[in-house]
């Protein structure tokens, strides 16, 4: 007799060349996002890479430049993080006026465990000079972009500071696992609480510099343009904005009168989640929801939910809302901006009741 | 040396309890649906069944009340056809206002090859009682709806009409292999030209019946209501409305100057495709596209494309229009109604070349 398989959840395709796909975030309840559903976000096609003769560069201002094996970095000493990625595109389809680029709907964010070698022992093994500004991490992954004319590898760096911070890792391990193909193996520099373009994939060399780093992806993309042409008031995407997203009920779902459990999750860049409430009346009175928070793993999301008690029939409008320790909230209205970079405001799913 | 594999699409997922997923419509081009990529439209859970000891029953107003075994079913005369089979709720979120539902965009759509007995020949062995109307078609699957308290089966009538019509089957094989487990294995109803809530699934029982059928989703779901409550200007949802859908370029991408391949499908549930246009200025003016329609398909999808030389920078509005050969022509505006059935405007696709 032929057995009916089990519903799953895919990955919510986007582009293919480059590949660009959603992780199915609202079907997902697993603090481990498994590999296969990891979202996938690609500037470059995937280059072919093997640890046989890998090996890591780290040059620059520094006073040893070091050839790294990928033995010598599995030997060296190493921490395991649980990390919650986000690209910075995430819900950019959710703007008004709508922007172009990947319509990201809310599955651009991913969560796992990183094992790997801190950036600063490595740093300290070469030492940097008293010029050194930032530091430039390039992956192996390169192409065209329409706005230049030559070939350009994926780099972008980062302020001495944060490159320094004890939990910037040059991870080698995902879920107990090499990393991914397609998620950066071998080596992926993983930055927790900064937007996901700066966790460099396919991570190929480290240069520590003495000024302000020019590529396009530090310079074009990823950053905020608020108005529809022109520089002012431009500013670089960092850190990740407070948010949450009610990951059940579904928008425009249809439900029977009676108890409903209003379930999601909630992630900042910056400190930890302290509260997230829900509204069942579209924002006019806001009820807190019971928060999981493990202090232990400070950069993961928060899961929260909430009894909602619908007696009446009708048309109602769910909204969720964060504020983390930095005392940041979400917005009713996320901020614009021209490449839809950042978007955070709180989170609104309709329901009907019949 | 491990390998990249190559990018692929997925299922689109809307529910997973039923299960509701969308054909990743956009990334393919084959004119058979492979069985995984077929839309995934689901009313209750899935049943499970063998065709060993299988039997089809058909009763009601006829001369000789049959139990067909699978074997009976393979063993008479089978028709083979290409049929495009769209749910009628497809393209429901483009809805303005929004309706409640499950939020298909464009993929509640497959195509490909069934195999079957014609209904007709069927009806020919039982003979049909003169006080026949209608003939109803039971599915094995069941379950609660929200407005009845009792158990209910998926069932669903036609007119005697279209029973008797040649092309309506009851179809064993999808592509030349049995019918998959989650597209109605063993049997499953196929009736060209109308929306695919007809074509009954898991197929149990054809009755002849000597009224019109009251079954839920026969006189509550599946009817176009024109207002936001009540039953005024009620009418049934049955063939498919002229369609077309852009596959590439993708709503809101960013492309260089230059020449761009726009292209597409259309289908119709009245007659044949005669014309697609494409504008790429919004609607003020229209093209002529590169239409590829087989006389003998004429249940499929007809591919078009028009190739777009894209000279100035900008931001751009691409339109699809199909008409077919009873005059039908898609609107600017689709036909709104509460449930969000027979979407069908014309299809438009945001492009910024930079």
């Amino acid at each position: 007799m032929k057995k009916t398989s089990q519903a799953k959840p895919h990955l919510l395709t986007r582009s293919l060349s480059p590949e660009n796909q959603e992780t199915p975030i609202h079907f997902l309840r697993s603090q481990l996002t498994p590999d296969r559903y990891f979202f996938r976000r690609s500037h470059f096609p995937y280059p072919d890479l093997s640890t046989r003769n890998f090996h890591l560069l780290l040059n620059g201002h520094v006073y040893k430049q070091t050839l790294f094996s990928y033995q010598d970095l599995i030997n060296l000493p190493s921490k395991t993080l649980l990390v919650t990625l986000e690209c910075s595109g995430n819900n950019r389809a959710n703007f008004h006026p709508k922007v172009y680029g990947e319509q990201w709907t809310g599955g651009a964010i991913s969560q796992g465990v990183w094992k790997g070698v801190p950036l600063h022992l490595l740093l300290s093994l070469t030492g940097i000079k008293s010029s050194a500004q930032e530091v430039v991490f390039e992956g192996h992954d390169h192409g065209r972009r329409l706005d230049h004319n030559a070939e350009v590898a994926y780099a972008r760096s980062l302020p001495l500071h944060k490159a320094l911070h004890p939990d910037t890792l040059v991870a080698y391990e995902y879920n107990g696992q090499s990393i991914p193909l397609k998620h950066g193996f071998p080596l992926r520099l993983i930055v927790p609480h900064w937007y996901a373009m700066t966790s460099v994939k396919w991570l190929k060399k480290i240069t520590v510099i003495n000024h302000a780093f020019q590529g396009p992806f530090q310079t074009e993309d990823y950053n905020y343009y608020p108005y529809p042409e022109g520089d002012l008031g431009k500013v670089p995407v960092t850190t990740i904005n407070v948010n949450s997203l009610i990951q059940q009920p579904l928008d425009l779902s249809i439900h029977p009168v009676g108890s409903h459990r209003i379930e999601g999750i909630a992630w900042t860049g910056r400190g930890l989640i302290e509260r997230v409430e829900v509204s069942t009346d579209g924002g006019n009175t806001w009820h807190p929801t019971h928060l999981n928070i493990d202090p232990h793993h400070p950069y993961a999301c928060a899961s929260w939910s909430y009894t909602w008690d619908a007696r009446k029939k009708g048309e109602f409008v769910l909204l969720s809302r964060a504020t983390d320790s930095t005392g940041s909230k979400q917005p009713y209205t996320a901020f614009w901006n021209r490449k839809g970079y950042g978007y955070n405001a709180i989170d609104r799913v309709r329901v009907k009741i019949e």
